[in-house]
């Protein structure tokens, strides 16, 4: 594993600690002003760092103390200046029915060494579709 | 735009283009064998070049000629010796019920140059969640 390899890994496992705390400015850290998130939910597109926050305000909404925000299985693909990490995840949420879910989810995350540090630009967050 | 980013896009659009004419040698040929996919629908994740051959069997399944595979928009950063791209995407086809379903998506893809070839080992295509 190369340095920028096992940096990009521990930005990445430090962002979803940053999530089980509910810890927006750790969040929010390493991610440019322009970032490109695809998330589990609608809308199809979040573009910038203020409609990104906006994606955390849903998820805190659905999901509960404590907070389930796990990686299974990650890996991590880094050059010198651009990298990219695939991952299993899984979270666990409260559905508008009450029901309690455990959601199994994939992540692929985009980075970009600005002035030196790993900075997060994109971020894609899926499930299967379900039909 | 660099060498690189611009070598990464024309890859791209050749390879939508060749799922456009159902051409199954054009579609894997810029492939790593060990490619990691997580598809629209199930499963979860595909590993490997047979598994990721098979996924596209699923989709000429469900799509009909003339088949839609369109990029409607795509960023694309890329270094020396990694690149990722994030599209949006559209797709046409038939649901088991009959209906004819054109379907949005979002589109991530990851790169590595390889014997000085940019070579596809991830890609992560997906629909916001529905519930």
């Amino acid at each position: 594993m190369t340095v920028d390899e096992r940096d990009v890994r521990t930005l990445i496992e430090n962002w979803a600690a940053a999530v089980r705390r509910k810890d927006y400015e750790a969040i929010l850290e390493h991610h440019a002003p322009d970032v490109l998130m695809f998330d589990v939910p609608p809308p199809p597109e979040s573009r910038g760092i203020e409609a990104y926050r906006k994606t955390w305000d849903l998820f805190f909404r659905w999901s509960e103390t404590p907070i389930v925000f796990e990686i299974t299985e990650m890996d991590v693909t880094a050059g010198a200046e651009v990298a990219f990490a695939a991952a299993l995840m899984r979270c666990s949420g409260t559905e508008a029915s009450g029901e309690r879910v455990h959601l199994p989810f994939r992540l692929t995350v985009g980075l970009r060494k600005i002035d030196g540090h790993w900075t997060i630009t994109h971020e894609h967050h899926s499930v299967p579709a379900t039909k």
